[in-house]
């Protein structure tokens, strides 16, 4: 059978699973929430920099990525911080849709996946 | 070429594919739409389970999940769901986010993924 | 390390991004957004048929699908166009869930996962 590798699970999620060279990241919010979009995004890619990381991945290996945004008038602020992070020579497949999140202060939450 | 396997198919989707050793589910709706969340996700978790097991997986070799919820106030009853069936030590990485689905009374849909 | 292949990338993302025998797409919108839905949806799986190929895969090779529309009484144009064009024989597994998407006028996004 083949290995799957959890990284920081609780009983309900793992942050990071990694099967068969992919490497499957949660849904990643902010925890500050008082943060503007751009501010919130840069936490957020900052937490998934370091789960790639802990997976033997990185920013240039993504595959593909859904950002959920509170309100699309928010995705401006998103895309500032993804395109001052993202390698621009080696960017992921993307969909970005609005969908209410976990508590109303929370406006961005990204999910991805990637290659090890 | 590599072998893709579909069970439960109809003219417009599979309720489970199969792909080099990874399973992709449909997304899973109640049948049982007066029922609470937690009774909802209840039975989307019996026909995941079944899906799995036709699949060549189980719950124990989740990958990912994303939990759509029609209101961020029935995530409660879910996760209590969710929590009961999930294997403690080999949760999926998960994300949730609140959309409208299918009809005004479907509460919670799940989609996902899966190692053989 | 693993080879990944993009394809149609800008700075922010890329259309159609492929590793390990799986091709990931960027969630897809029509440029003709004065269409309805069915009209829109054409033109979306017009764009997966031409990403796909140049991916070296096909509509009978998809393995996972998630359909954002707008609101949900846009899901039979949808549907009808997506019936018309799916490999009946060999459909993903699929989600559609409502959401609002990048301009208001943008009724359909789709985003698919597939085997080479």
């Amino acid at each position: 059978m083949s290995t799957i590798t959890r990284h920081h699970s609780d009983a309900r999620l793992s942050r990071a699973v990694v099967h068969n060279g992919v490497v499957y990241l949660a849904g990643t919010t902010a925890d500050n929430r008082a943060a503007s979009s751009k501010g919130q995004t840069e936490e957020i890619l900052g937490k998934i920099d370091a789960l790639l990381k802990l997976s033997g991945s990185s920013k240039s290996r993504l595959l593909s990525a859904v950002v959920y945004v509170a309100d699309m008038r928010v995705k401006p602020g998103m895309d500032e911080a993804w395109m001052a992070w993202v390698d621009a020579k080696n960017p992921p497949a993307r969909a970005t849709v609005e969908t209410r999140l976990g508590t109303p202060d929370t406006l961005v939450e990204i999910m991805v996946t990637a290659a090890q």
